[in-house]
């Protein structure tokens, strides 16, 4: 463990204190002398050209990182010290094109393709759920990917507005068809909220998906549904997405396009520490919304989210 | 089924856009050519000449309108699509006299009198708790209704401020008075709250009305209470009044009398979706205040309760 | 005058009750049977896919329509009474596609050139300001317009992020270069902020277009600025376009692009009052974003803006 | 000069601490021992029920109590020391009935009648518009009074929702009619907006009562406008009528009806301060609306604008 | 019971009037004729000297007096009429030095040493946790008493920032080192979130300090971990300490501390509820912070739950 | 010029992405590689130990930074580009103690006497005003400084709650009591609200300050006004500090202790602009208070209004 990717102490300087990185860890964007010694960096998507209900998830990172300064080093809840098993940092964020979707899924992906070919890891602060895509192009281009995807919404449709096919509740149904999903290890988690149809749901069943709503969750205890999540990931790669739409409004109100009856704050973290043992080769928290988030909640679950993965990833 | 009396769905246009109508269903208001053609209908009734603590559920109606263009076609967790097998259509508001409280009950009444007898069933959205009494008053002229109460407080209060009779804690105590609920047949689930005394819990025990305090339902389990309730309204014609402020603030702040302790919004949902079968010749949805909600919370909750109630009246 | 086009009066209806509409008018979207006797149609243009900072102007007509009901009948100010003048109704809105920026701009440019065809003029409600774009190419088909444009910024730069043509910071550049807006007879006043550069004004300079600075505005006062900005304008047919963030951002804090420095709401008023006189052939207020708008004020504003431009259309 | 009257300084007991009186001066309730001794009594109104639109300013008087904390002890620009002059009290609240309009009129009546008869001056803290009209009635009893009044409205209509005669757009129709004001020494300030019709300002102009509108005030410059307004008043008894909505929406969002186009705060403030040497009798602050009051801006320019009054009536 | 310590109800003054003391109960501060006779003063601590994350906890205590008047008189959970059964009364605040921790926390422990002395048991609105260090330097001069401590954080650190000892995360081991609790009869119940490390902890362990986190309590059930809890308070006297931040900040955002994970607000209720027995010589309820409280809601949970307190205290 | 001092532009990279520093400069702490080539230096100084009344200035550095990545590359008023014309960089802030003022005042005073001895200007963002004492203690050593004050407060008492010498109402008679001000030289500008006495004037007359309220302000013109500045301070080496409260609280809500009355946004920056040819030695925007923030207006106007002291700085 090298002191360089320690963060900074709250007891040494007070936590609203200083420039806000993740975590407050040192800023290694790509070029820096000390990148190619990051193994797990954590990248802001700060787009949200995706998304067809209310914007702002562009916001995201930075809301995260703020939030992310009152994150102390050590996860009581399982003793993980991630800072001190793997050399973390914060590589800033992916530069987007807010004017141009298509343009921005090309230089997304070539940033990952960049980053996994560094030997880093990902974790990623989003960004709306399109973001996915094209961060899976880059991890999964030479073989396909099992997922556990903690969400309320299928995230499967085939277009919107008359055909198109690039939005945040496509992302799944396009890393599918281009492979870069292995569906029978895909596990939906929390779908909930009304629908247009069945059309998403029908295409999970016709390729393997398993859906699991939130009632099923709730009936069945989380503890048995994460049993059965893990046994669906299996032992190969796996990608984690998190939307914090999947946990309840009164949580997590700055979403885009929040759907009433999930969990709780607890069980949100709780589930994630279910994935301990998983090989997670990229895991992102995306649909933080800040204009939608009243008093930093949302930023501050986010934050506290992406904590969890990181110490499940370590 | 009519094409006419379809919503608009966001996979052609966006659901942030058009003008706001109750779920994006046609408006038809008195007077208009398919009026008589309505089966359900969605009526706003902006007033809170009623309220003895903080006001703005006059401005429910708009904000619950607003929210519920984000309602979707289907119920993905009882698989009902209400605009499948009834006509419904967004009736407008009822005009309150906001100055004069004996006129908008006279008013209420009338509209719900002529609504009635076109054969249209109401869900209503309020407005403050006294809405209910110049509803049931249309509503029950000809036998009392037996009725299921979604609330923190009973709303059995004699009276305030020396002896004024109507307000929004008293609409019950004048239901029963006027003989227009079967006390036998009511019950009212979620209690709590601190109380100024015993008066109304003894008038709705001398009265037979069963009152189910929050701790108890949270005992019991919601599955089982709601099966009591069931049982309490039986097969007659029953009234659902649904007070936001049932669910507890954190996911309901937006409300005038807020009382800590109350279900969580998954909760809020599935009792409601243990109505159906009942014969529910009107519903509401009350006391929704927007100037007290933080970020619109309250407004979605309560468009996504009045969607479920919407699905268990088809 | 036809009495089907005049707004509901709050002293009969409370003026937050009812569906909101534009001023209260009737709505009477394209198809509609009355739709061909529209002289004035406001039309709603929910759509911020050009925006390069703060997104949510997407959700600016719905807002505007709400705050919207507060205008009454007459311009007390200058005695002018719109609704009897001429027949004013709400269109509805323009169906973007939020995940298209291309697909927006012609779908824009289709509805507006239809409304131009029907003989309505279009009062819009933006939307960021690339939507004068698509507008300007429907009205301006024909021979270039005029332009008196109130903004902080002159939003004539050439490109963002590597070239990309189309965003809210590029409109009249283009429709400069598309031969939309005679330059001779456009001035834009209020102009304000940091600069990129000087890039924009040098574009100004060579094409003759005027721009005068916040600063001189407020030096010379704003009788004298509004008269030269008359004299441009001239006779001919004339668009004008307002930006929001022209106001100070303590009057107009819901918007994308915030500039310090500006006028106060009445100066905001004035100055549109003083274009009584021009051929106005359409005419916006864009870049109401709602979700950073704290309290509505900005939507209030926006409205209040939106009825001074019909009183000077009528 | 008693040291029984001095507020709490701030030098000694900070300013957010200690249960909040207005401008930390001692509780004095009707039936106290020093109430007879009170030459000023600060009263609170909390009533909105003549609220047409937005509603909330029931909770104006605990709003501005509170932001009073933050005055100090002098008038640094008049350097009047208004608690060294008068023996100042806060009263406490008048007790409403909020769901009976008419039973409220009178408990106001009474209260205000009660305390003019111990020789009370009184400086009221609403409420809405309509509670100037119950304390007109007590004090007014023996001889009509002038008024100053600032305000975006006139306050002056005949009736709405089909006759309703009392409600906050009324009350000064009603305080002429009853005789309760000389028109000829009436004198309003400030009006601007949209309006119903001009049945207002024609009753102003058949009565003699002076009308100034904000377009006049801001021309011929506030010290202008306020000459004549004292020479209006003359040196009879005179009531002082301040509704927040006077001032721009910017410096006072949290009211009822706000309308762009008012003077900012240092206006809103200089007008009072004009008022020395007026024969006042009485005064209110009125439409302080705090449920619309983003972070309490406008309950801090009420307090400051009551104190600025009572500096005037010492 | 005297009638002089009663609160006034809602059902004579509406809730939103009069001014705002803790639960409208009599102010009795140090000094009245009455003070003697109090048996528990509920005092405010508006003091936030000691908070090393986000400040405003000094304004605490005037939030929840304001709050505190929707209360009513009786606890409709368990029956109890804490009023009745004994003298309350709103003793004001205790004055701090906002520029000088050394100087409040002796001004602190003389007012409670006064106040001991008078015979009164205080329940104290804080101010931030460090507040409850001065307090014990009082009511524990003469023995070590127990506590039951609900928090997120143990607040038993060495120190911060280089040594600093006293922090509102430092009160506890302070209180232990100097002999004013007996750590074997503490418990802290709900501990979670990231930590600094297990420095705490250890002290905890090596002192025989039960620490019980919010998985276990979870796990386990309320129920059981509070039997637990009375045993290890036993019978001798004892000091409940209740920070907000115990509660999920889902139901208690206004802290300055959050931690996600929390119980909801039934829970916070009901651990309350089960201390009834206990020899309770002092309690508090600290860390709420209104600048960061949207919309009052931990004001309004902060106000409860020291209703819930006083019903145990009685 | 080197580019390593440039700013992000972005027309390059968005600018709600990246890692937030001041203007988008390059990070550069004490200790940085680069450090002894920077010419001004912003820095943060997170803290309101001194905060007498509402804290949270704690937060303004962060809050300035987000806000100020909107701020661009050149000021298009008066044409400077403050980043070509100095290497500036954002040095991160002076770590301070919150729960020990006279610790952080030793802090503060250690850091910039190291930056001045590096011969690095400073640009400070606090912060309460307490901050600008131990700054003017390093800057100060040598010789007495002029200084141009923009206020609300003189900020000149004596002490506060019997006796505390060190709060954000005493930092300038500390300074001239140290000798660190030369009173002939510093002028107070926009001096309002109310007294607690006339102490503190007395004190400014005594020494010779000037002091020019804000009445004469308005009444004489700011260009007057600064012309009379600017002779004050003369040409010796001067300080600069912009107490946020000096602007309207409708522009600046964002602040400790709000006083209405105040300037616009325009003169706030105007009056900057006339400070061209200064001997300006350091300079500090303090008091923005981020919690009470509406919407960030504040932090974004005291982003601009350090823009422009930068502007002539350079």
């Amino acid at each position: 463990m090298s002191t360089d990717f320690q963060p900074v102490s709250g007891m040494d300087l007070p936590r609203f204190a200083g420039v806000p990185t993740f975590m407050r860890l040192p800023h290694v964007p790509p070029g820096h002398e000390k990148y190619a010694e990051v193994e797990i960096g954590i990248v802001g998507l700060p787009w949200d050209g995706g998304t067809t209900n209310r914007p702002g998830a562009r916001h995201g990172p930075r809301a995260l990182r703020d939030a992310s300064t009152m994150i102390r080093a050590m996860n009581a809840a399982t003793g993980v010290e991630p800072f001190v098993r793997r050399r973390c940092a914060d590589l800033g964020d992916v530069g987007p094109n807010p004017a141009d979707l298509m343009d921005t899924l090309e230089r997304v992906t070539a940033y990952y393709t960049d980053l996994a070919a560094a030997g880093i890891r990902p974790l990623t602060a989003g960004g709306d759920h399109l973001s996915s895509l094209p961060i899976l192009r880059a991890l999964a281009k030479d073989r396909p990917l099992g997922m556990v995807h903690f969400d309320a919404h299928t995230d499967l449709y085939r277009g919107y507005f008359g055909g198109t096919k690039y939005t945040h509740g496509t992302p799944f149904r396009r890393a599918v068809e281009e492979g870069l999903l292995d569906p029978k290890r895909v596990v939906q988690i929390g779908i909930r909220g009304t629908a247009y149809d069945m059309e998403d749901r029908d295409f999970a069943k016709a390729h393997g998906i398993r859906v699991i709503p939130i009632e099923e969750c709730v009936d069945r205890g989380w503890g048995d549904v994460m049993d059965e999540a893990m046994e669906i990931a299996g032992e190969g790669p796996t990608y984690v997405s998190y939307d914090i739409d999947f946990v309840d409004p009164a949580f997590a109100p700055g979403t885009g396009t929040p759907e009433i009856g999930g969990p709780n704050s607890l069980d949100a973290q709780r589930v994630v520490r279910r994935l301990a043992g998983l090989d997670i080769v990229g895991a992102d928290v995306v649909e933080v919304s800040p204009p939608f988030d009243q008093g930093g909640a949302t930023a501050w679950l986010g934050a506290s989210i992406l904590f969890e993965l990181l110490c499940v990833m370590v």
